[in-house]
């Protein structure tokens, strides 16, 4: 019937999303691990994966770009806006390949609670740009207290502490001035070169630090954030809802505006971002 | 007579800041000019200063902290809150000594341009925290044309690139998280570590390197945020006076509130504060 034929590419999508074919091992069960704790935390809350099959997997037509995009929105009466997971394969002209994967998670404006983001790029076996934090909803320095409970409170500073002190690890600056104003002040931002001990030396940063920080980070998001508790007043919402589109929109045209053409060429990036448009506007 | 009296030590004040008694030669020189610049520049719309002369120098009781304090308020009808320049120095039990010296620069609710902010922590002859910022004063996360126009179109980011060039800087993170949410995402915080050089290649860089880009920065500040010229309406006015006020308050409790009792015992940091407050207040 259409409707299992539907669900065999729901479950296909999945699959595709959660095999994370072109990272190494270290890489992938990273990706994996976060992705189905969301998945099985959430998962009351959370609807199926609605975008397209073309969506949840696309290639570019001289076969040298693949993609795999999953967005599950909340039901309406969850905290949750939405989880958005995906990697992106890419050959380089130089012979090498960039791989980028992400998982992130918005909040809906019942609550004022931060975001979750994580983000991989890894340009070369010996190097890697991670971006991980819980972006806050409001502005910071007209909310001392908001700042307390999510940011110190928390603790988060300490797992910044823990990467900066790896000798590989060094700060991260966004070529976008909009992505450093939307992180927080305990966002890991870094860059990660390991050319003196080679891919083997990366797979273990990854593994020993990387693995670990980012699972408990993930963890404090769940725990204090996801739960939906910071609830908001109707007159708060109203400005939390703009703010939070705005910086979807911001995001959206900064991230896939500037490399899906140039990746997959017109065509496919209009499909694919017409798909995401809907799901954030629905 | 008493008004000349209080003249005399207005201007004994003045030249009191302006000695900066006991920093390096280079470093001298470039708070030297900075000020200079901002009260030559500005001085149409600069009150003089008065703090009372106990406020514009103090000692602790073992004379082993000194300090002085300048802060010229704008008239009333120019963009001008106030100018405040600062130098302390501190004995350390190491042997060795603290200085700070800095010169901020805050505008008032009729203009919603940025602050200027420049302060130099040095800790021994080879070690320095630089801080040189244009604070913004709105959430740039929901103002996105205030970013364009004053942080992208300002190219600050070149600024903060040059000096990252140096192999001795190292990004600074300041232990308060609300004061990385307080500046700019071109701010240039860093530490400058010359051990292997010694103290001339330190004075080489704050000589060479961090002269040229304070004053290019201060220049971009004079130039398109002090003129007054972004007028903001009624409503906006006061939404930013409570910002001001917010960060004025918060950056008092932080800098000063922890340090300045134990440098300089309690009687004398009420006399101090209570200054500082009353001329933020007025």
């Amino acid at each position: 019937s259409s409707a299992s034929h539907h669900m065999d590419l729901q479950v296909q999508g999945r699959r595709r999303l959660k095999d994370f074919p072109y990272v190494s091992a270290p890489h992938r069960d990273l990706m994996v691990e976060l992705v189905s704790t969301v998945e099985t935390r959430l998962d009351p809350h959370l609807l199926p994966c609605t975008l397209p099959p073309d969506v949840q997997y696309y290639q570019n037509p001289t076969n040298t770009a693949h993609a795999s995009l999953h967005i599950r929105s909340g039901h309406k009466s969850s905290p949750i806006d939405f989880i958005l997971g995906s990697w992106l394969h890419c050959e380089l002209p130089s012979g090498g390949a960039l791989n980028i994967t992400s998982l992130s998670a918005n909040l809906n404006p019942s609550t004022d609670a931060p975001n979750f983001l994580l983000e991989l790029i890894q340009s070369s076996p010996t190097s890697l740009i991670l971006i991980l934090d819980l972006p806050p909803r409001k502005d910071l320095v007209l909310h001392p207290d908001y700042l307390r409970t999510f940011y110190e409170d928390t603790q988060l500073e300490r797992q910044r502490q823990l990467l900066e002190k790896i000798p590989e690890v060094r700060p991260y600056f966004s070529s976008s001035l909009y992505i450093r104003c939307v992180v927080s002040p305990t966002a890991i931002l870094v860059r990660i070169e390991s050319e003196a001990g080679g891919g083997r030396r990366m797979e273990e940063i990854v593994q020993d630090h990387v693995h670990p920080i980012a699972k408990e980070v993930l963890g404090i998001w769940l725990d204090r954030c996801a739960s939906g508790e910071s609830s908001v007043g109707e007159t708060e919402r109203a400005a939390l809802e703009k703010r939070d589109q705005l910086v979807k929109n911001k995001t959206i045209e900064i991230d896939l505006g500037s490399s899906m053409p140039r990746l997959f060429g017109p065509e496919i990036t209009d499909r694919v971002l017409g798909a995401i448009q809907e799901v954030f506007n629905s």
